[in-house]
């Protein structure tokens, strides 16, 4: 897919909402259980029932490769459903891979020729051959980890390095600019870290920026937008627990699109304000 | 299992060489190919020739989900007859993985429950929260990255932090000092920077260092003793490609042997001077 692609389908469903799919059979309901496939089912139906309000679907590979195998074959057959029935989407396979050359190469196989994911979340520990092999590849996007959701951001992301007295996830943004294919980059910033979108913004104008952290971790909307919104969107806003677990009974499906719906709404003010 | 029984074995084989299962069908024989499962028979041929030299086995899972459901598929397999048949080995899933705290939870059960592996390899880039899921696994080990041994290395990881004056390895290193369950951590630290591992011995004088990049990459056997090696041994070190692609023949298992034992008895040299 081309980003023109993707800034074209934000336009036409007003959105820029991601859905996470991250399974847990043990929040499916009772009648999921019991098909052969539980893990693609649950995908399927939220899927189907919300893929006019969401422009991408980020599946976490950490929930799949719980279940092993089966898992595994839950998430090939997932992306699969997703190419054949609405090619327009935009998948993330969220997995957040990393390391030597030969071996990252490996993984952009996996999820770009073998699953054939449109993206891919990678992390930056082990620097620039650990990433290039992901950006090699042409109409694919690697999403690398700059300032992560999560409490555990403030242990060595926002460290300050003595070189440039700029914080360790400024350089990973700013370093990565001078690698080759970096056009093909997006970074992951969470929606708790709203007051750092704006200088990240900054360093990177263009490009899309996925957005964590919304809903059920506690990030504002409107507050991402305020600090990140540019002129062709530049953002995918994720949720994952907040629409797929939205109900826990049989009406699962039928609450996530209410979910969806709202986010959706929210987002449009923003999407209207590019015509 | 735990380091008892770890550093037993070692003892008992004077060996603590590790092989990397980085299984790549266009570089095994022909006749392997028109098994049933290639990916299992060549795992399964290499194990049976070098058990008995080496202590710990290293499937990078970049190298199984290349090949999708099949290649998971062999992963599984391949620990299962490890597990049956050689009980005493210890396995290692380089899978380098990382994510915010319920993400984690699930990675440690897809290789701590799951496939049934000893200990994994995770990045740290998320920090604390990222890791500890991995922690609560009891007899189980997390391998954190620290210093691989890659190029992309000198990106990040050996950045000084303005805060400590110290390198962000470095800062990885005792900053895990104090998590939970800390005495359950190893780290991976390349034989590529050989003169970095005497510091890094001071910070961690008993954990177990996990050290890629002998043979293939450049580092040096002794040099690694020299620095790192304790009164428990705490080291093991990694060969891959330099013993599983010994020879591209029907013979690679034989020469695979071959390359081990090479290896093991340089390493005696060193255990003998534990008893």
């Amino acid at each position: 897919m081309t980003l023109d692609d993707l800034v074209a389908q934000i336009k036409y469903k007003k959105s820029f909402l991601c859905i996470g799919l991250d399974v847990d059979l043990d929040k499916v309901p009772m009648s999921i259980l019991n098909t052969d496939d539980p893990i693609f089912e649950f995908n399927k139906a939220i899927i189907d029932a919300t893929h006019d309000l969401a422009v991408a679907y980020k599946p976490n590979t950490a929930f799949y490769e719980a279940y092993g195998v089966k898992g595994w074959k839950a998430l090939a057959k997932t992306i699969a459903y997703i190419d054949l029935n609405y090619p327009e989407l935009f998948t993330i396979a969220d997995a957040k891979r990393g390391d030597i050359g030969n071996t990252s190469g490996r993984y952009a196989a996996a999820f770009f020729n073998d699953m054939n994911f449109d993206s891919v979340t990678v992390a930056p520990y082990m620097g620039k051959d650990s990433v290039e092999p992901f950006l090699s590849f042409e109409d694919k996007y690697t999403i690398l980890l700059a300032l992560t959701s999560n409490q555990g951001a403030f242990d060595f992301q926002t460290e300050n390095l003595s070189s440039s007295q700029q914080s360790l996830y400024t350089k990973v943004i700013e370093i990565s600019r001078s690698w080759k294919n970096a056009e093909r980059l997006m970074y992951v910033v969470g929606a708790t870290k709203a007051s750092e979108l704006k200088s990240i913004r900054s360093l990177v104008p263009s490009s899309f920026l996925l957005v964590p952290g919304v809903g059920a971790q506690g990030g504002s909307l409107d507050e991402v937008c305020k600090n990140a919104f540019t002129e062709d969107c530049g953002l995918l806003v994720n949720s994952s627990r907040g629409i797929i677990y939205a109900s826990s009974g049989i009406d699962y499906a039928v609450e996530a699109r209410h979910k969806a719906l709202e986010l959706q709404q929210q987002m449009a003010v923003w999407v209207s304000k590019l015509e």
